[in-house]
Formats: structure tokens, sequence, C-alpha cells
């Protein structure tokens, strides 16, 4: 221990590291939580969280804290802003920017033949395969590691080499969790990146990422459905019309008052009907959606530098009850 | 480690293993919980969480996780439901019919001489000796074991004796949690019982228990009463009229919708008076009061087969209020 | 294990044992919690939790838990009590008496040349340098101690020699945490005061603090502000306006009555503005302030002899506005 004169640690925690702590809180408390363990026929360990077996919310919280590289808390409580609706999940990170960019981001494509999935999780700061990872300049290291996939579908083993190939970690080493979209764990994990959203969106209006100093982020949780467009849509939703965000930031106040005012979905162009109902008005293609659309409704930004505090954005119940009742 | 494929778990947890946990941590922290610690004449562990010891209302949360069997969250929260009485109790499981039924529910009937008492927790998972395990077709393993009393006098060693017999674990071995109704812990590990309540009226109403996947609940918390009649009409209350229930179920539209129509206490003929009320007017016999009373305020079904949603019931702010300022 | 007849454990907890886990604990995720670590000249470890670091509301969050002698918990939570000030901070207790007053509260005078602070946590329960310890009669026995000092400045040798020969503890064995009061973890730390605050206070009026068994708070957390003017006012109306505090006592119903009656801020006739307002009014003399403001906004009291509620005080949304928009 020597004395640091910066502002900013000198040393990164590892995503990798503290997530593997919690990999094997889930794979230890599998039955509990309703999870299928099985050997992959890579050699990797794949953690069944929703097809074959029916997983649970308290998994899908665990999953998101595994998302976020173990730099963040995720809790599931009571939500009284909706009728109906009454519970939501709680995301809080001090480490936002490599919680939510470095790890929990479902940035990785991993494709072959007809399988794709978007990876998201702590290997992906091992493979570094995303332009991305080249703004954050933060590397890893670990001996173990973890990816989680928003798939109904076991990943054939031409996924997993590539995982093995880019992360350098052996599949006996890795763990790859399965959440679908209509499952309780898939939901809560996916809502669970309500922070995550507001951090990728606060990156697209090139807000620096080195002045977000912590956040929070709170959504409503939608009713799983079976269907996965409806899923889809509801998991959307219940972020860009039923969730808030808290940043703390240093800058000046200019800048401050610009991201929240930015930030929130309403600020798109697309803002106004659910996620389903702009998905079929672009014909299902996801990349004609407004980019500035996919946010949380409500934003509150604080700025450590002045102690001034801005708002942007609303919720809306009527597109919440629009969605979840469909 | 080898694929499994069906829907359900192969490998149940273990009530007892999972519990065994929590009663060393309670016995751990018994000073700082305020609990009471000693050995019985017939060799058992007694805690005493209320009776010469203050006990606290941590002690409760801890007890009702014991009771669960480890299946189960239990938290202390801020609740806004109710003027004046700001405090709740949320309870939730992925396991919620093992957790419940086949751990928590105060089903095995203790008695010698004067000494009365409905056991709860793990051990009755290892004595079987109630018709519902039948049903349940759950055993457990364990080398230690638990049960919680509501009680404010020491067991007998009779009763003891009896619960080494049926369970097979030495008395040394063995861990008897003593709860008054009049104590904090007493309070809230009986309020802690209103996501049980529920599985218990579910079971009694024939929805097939293997449709109901997780479950969580919550409850306002009454203040503690040292007077035995006020504290149990208060501890029924609490559930009755300001208990919900959230159910994850499998199952067809129809029988989701009847659940959410059926399970709440305004389903039943005796809804409408507080409980010490309904008690006098059946001259105190428990029995005569209609079983289908005993049920949260509130009901909020989810059929994961088709993403529905059902409610039942409402809160009842004028007999909380009633019951609580008596 | 031999039976105790008392209604008080014989043993009491050690506020310095549970808190030295609870500081283990910061120590090794300092860098997820953007704290810095160095060793002192003096010998001693200092957690720079808001200096040259960042800090974080979760350190806030631990650093309170640290204070209360490892005997509360301390969380952060959503608030939906005032408009645009969206997260709380609560407490809970149920040793509330050693908690607050033998670790927490900030009582021990350490100064040296135009180096001022006040000490809090279980090193004073080591130290005994203040008349409170008579009252409490309690003592504390540890290898290792920690105090947590409200300052923006490295304290001198000279104050860190003071701590070592008071509490008997070697430097190497003493970690000193930092929190400036413009800071996040200053902040979330000095707000986690709101129980502290309300036991200090029962006991300025004359409260028996043998008959306080457990107690809770919870206060809104105000922005942070870089002004300590302006940072100090909002974090003492934070607590004044917008904390309220429930205590589990046992006397007869005329004192709880009372209690609940003289305990809230409301009663001080220093009531009816914010604290910057009152200190400016005072000449910035703070001990011309009326001792009797200091207290949470808001009190409800049970007595568990009687099972009767008693309330005091309100809630003012006014002031809090006033305060954290200035």
């Amino acid at each position: 221990m020597t004395q640091k004169t910066i502002d900013q640690n000198l040393t990164l925690p590892s995503v990798n590291q503290q997530a593997n702590l919690l990999v094997a809180e889930l794979v230890t408390n599998a039955d509990a939580l309703r999870l299928g363990l099985f050997k992959h026929e890579s050699g990797c360990t794949i953690v069944d969280a929703g097809l074959q077996y029916a997983g649970s919310a308290e998994a899908g919280r665990l999953i998101a804290e595994i998302c976020l590289g173990g730099l963040g808390e995720v809790k599931l409580q009571a939500d009284k802003r909706f009728a109906g609706f009454s519970e939501a999940i709680e995301v809080k990170s001090a480490q936002p920017v490599l919680a939510c960019l470095a790890s929990q981001y479902a940035g990785w494509a991993l494709s072959h033949e007809k399988f794709f999935s978007l990876g998201s999780g702590p290997a992906r700061a091992l493979a570094q395969r995303e332009e991305l990872f080249k703004e954050l300049a933060y590397t890893d290291k670990a001996e173990s590691t973890c990816i989680v996939l928003e798939t109904d579908k076991i990943p054939p083993v031409e996924v997993i080499e590539k995982i093995v190939r880019d992360t350098k970690i052996a599949a006996g080493k890795l763990t790859v969790i399965l959440t679908p979209t209509t499952s309780i764990a898939g939901v809560v994990q996916i809502v669970g990146r309500v922070l995550e959203v507001a951090l990728h969106k606060a990156h697209a209006i090139h807000f620096p990422l080195d002045n977000i100093i912590s956040g929070s982020g709170v959504a409503v949780l939608p009713p799983v459905s079976k269907d996965f467009m409806t899923a889809m849509g509801r998991t959307n939703d219940a972020i860009l019309f039923g969730g808030e965000v808290s940043l703390q930031v240093r800058c000046d106040d200019t800048a401050a008052a610009e991201l929240a005012a930015n930030l929130p979905s309403s600020s798109s162009k697309d803002y106004g009907k659910t996620f389903a109902q702009v998905f079929k008005f672009y014909n299902m293609d996801f990349y004609k959606i407004d980019a500035m659309l996919f946010s949380p409704a409500k934003v509150t930004v604080t700025n450590l530098q002045t102690g001034n505090v801005f708002t942007g954005g609303q919720l809306n119940a009527d597109l919440i009850a629009l969605s979840f009742a469909n």
C-alpha cells in the first residue's frame, strides 16, 4: 500500500474475478434456483435457466449481477408506480461504466449457421472483440470466465470454440448461462439492463464516460410471456416507459442539463407507441428503429461538481398498461 | 453433471441442509439478536426468542427463513399502504411448495399434558408425520435439524423425545426455537407466513401444487401486543387484510383465473370482521371459523403458460386500523 | 451454554469485533468501491472515501454499518416521499443503544493545531473518553479497531498517536476512514445517523436507555454538494425534515406517549427553517442552536409492554425542497 494521488483508482477491479464468485454461487444453488446444469460436448458447463428447467426470479437476479461483472447490486423489490404490476428490479453500481459497458452490454455477436446470440457478461472483457473496448481502455485477466446468452437454444460447438479462442480460457473453465426471453430468469436479467441502456445511450450521445461516477436504475417487471414477440416487447417497454435512472456525474452544469434532457426515451422521434407497435411499423426491421428510443423513461442527473440536480423524461403508465396486458 | 431432459429438477433441494446454515447463523449471533441459548434437560439446544429474552425483528426474520427451510428470502421493508403502520415483511421463494408446505407450515401437533404447540420448520420433513407429506412426495435427509414452536413455554422432555423419535435425529443435534405470539420475533415469523397461507389455501381448493412455480408475498407488520388474544388477532389480520401474494403458475387460463378469484380472504363467508371479532362470534372455537378465511387479502396470479395475469381480492385498511389500534 | 434467567443478555456483543469484519470487507473491495488505501506515516491504514478518491454510495453504506459497530443493518432504498429525491437510507438495529451511542455517535473530539474532527465508530468504545460511557456501562475488547472521521484532511500524526494511546491498539492495527461532508460516502454515512440522532435526543430528554429495545429509521438522501455549508445543511435537513424513526420500548404508556411527543424536531423552538437559515440566524455559532432541534421529523413509539403505538411530528416537504434545491 502506497499513497495514490489521483482522483481515479489506478487499479481497476476485475469483472471476471468478481463475477466468478457469483457463478460459483449460482452453480452451487442450482437445485434451489430451479436451474439445470450439464456438461456441453465442447467441455464447457451449461446453465439452463429456462429451456428445459423452470429457472426463477432469484436466478435471474443473480445472473444480472453476473452480467454486471460483480460490480453492481441487483434487487427485486416492491413497485407501487404502475397499477397491477407490483414488482421492480433495481440495479446500482459504483462502477457503472465497467459494470454495464465492459461486461453487461450484450455486444458480442456469436453466430454459427442458424444459431445467433449476443453475448453478455465478463467474457466480453477478455475477448475484446468489440470496438467499444478501444474506448473503454479496459482489459481483464482471469483463469475462468462466464458468458450469458439470451437464447432458447443450446449453442453449437463452433460457438463455444469461438469463445474459447477469443477469451483464451479453456472450455472446461467456461460457464455459459442460457436465459430465454420467455423465461422468468430471462425477463429479470433483461430488465436488469435498465442502467446499462442509459450508459449506452449516454455514450451514443457523446457524454464522456469518464465523467460518470456512479448510477442506479429501477424498472417495473413485466409478466413473463411464452410468446417471443410479446416477451421482447414487454421487456423493452419495461425500460422505455417504466424505467428510471439516476446518474452521478462530474462536468459543468450545461453538460449535465443536456444529458438529463437528451437521455430519456421521450427524446426519440419514435417515442409514443409500444415497442411491438414500433417494431411492426418498421416491418420487423430492428435496425430501422431510432437508436435514441432505447433508454429509460425518466432520468435524474446529479452533478457532483456543483450539487445541482437535473431531470428529464417521465414514466408512461398508459404504454405500460397497453404493453403488459396485450 | 449429465444432461437432464425434464422440466422439473430431478434433485430437490434439502430443507434441512439449507436451514442448518441459517440456524448456525442464528446461534452465532445470539447476543446481537437478543436471543437466549441454553441446553435443555433432554440434550437439545433451546433458542429463547422472546420468553426470558427480548429477541428482535431481525431474529424473527432469520427464524422465518429457517421455517422456510432456507428456500425463501425474507425481508423487512418500508410499507406505505396503511397509515401509521410503516413496516412490512416480504417473503419470496423459487420453491414455494417445498419451502412453505414441506417446511414452514405449522402442521405438526406436539403435545404432552398441558403443553401444546404446532411444530414448524424442516424437522417436519424428516418426521413425515402429517398426511400432507404423502401428497408432497418429498423426503429429506440430514444430520441435524430444527423445529420452531410458537409458544411461551419451555417444552417438556416428552415432547423433545417425540421429536427425536420421529425425526431420528439425536437431541444433541436438534435446535428448538421458541417464539411467543406476544414477542417481536414471534410476530415477524408469524406474519412471515403470508405466502404459506396462500399455498395452503391453494391446496385446500384443489389447485395442483405442481403447477405453482414461484411465489412472493408481503404483509404489514402489526405492533407487538403483550395480550395473547390481541397478538393472535393482529397477526392473522395482518395477512387476511394486509397481505398480498403473487404466484407464478403453469396451467390453463381458466384455472389461473379461478385461483385468483377464490384465493383471497374475501372469498370466505366469514370475511368482513377482524379475526378477534370472528373468533368471539364462534365462542372462541377456532375450528368453527371458515377455513377459506385464512388467506391473503389480495392475490395476483401470473400464468407462465400464456403470460396472462389475474387478480383477486383487495386490501382492507379499515379492518387493519380497527385491529391494530384496539 | 447454561440457562440464563434474566431478561437482558448477560453477554453484550462486541462493537469492535463485529465492525472488524466489515472493515475487512471495505478494504478488500476498495477498488470496486472507488476507495483509496494508504499507509499513514504513523503506521495506521487510511481509507480515503472522498478526498483524492471518488468513493461511492455503497462505500458510505458499509461505513455506516462500521460506525454502528456491526450491530445495525443499513440499506439504500427507493423513497417516494419527496418529489425529485428518490433515494433513502434505512437503518435498523436490535441493539440501538450500543450501535448508535457506544459506537456511531460522533462524540470523540480529536484535535491537533488546525486539525479538528469528531471521531465516530467502535474505537470510541475502547477509548472510553466520553462522559456518555459512564452511563452506558459498556466496555469492549479487541485486537484491532477502526475510527471514522468526517473530514477532508489527512489527520496529523499527533491525532493518530492520541487514538493509539487511548484505545491501546497499535497503529498497525488501526484503520482510519475519512469521509468528507461533500463526498457521496460522506453524505450517506452522515444521513445514516437518523436513528442515532433519535437515540441521542431520547437520552437528552432523559428517557431511560435501558427501556429502548430496538429501533429503525429512514431518511431521504440529499444531493451531494461540493460546498461545505450546503452539504452540512442538506445532511442535517435530510434527518430533521425527511427522517422517520420507529422505536420499540418497554415502559408505561405515559412515558411512551411523552417520548413520541417530545422526540421529533418540531418540538424545538428553532423548528421551521432550514438548517442553513438557523445557522445563519445564530451567526454560525453551532452551539447556540437549540439542541432539541437535532432529531428526526417523525417518530413512532411502540410500547412492547402494552402493544400501544404513539406517534409525533411530521415530514416537512417544503423545507426539504428548499434545502435540497438551493
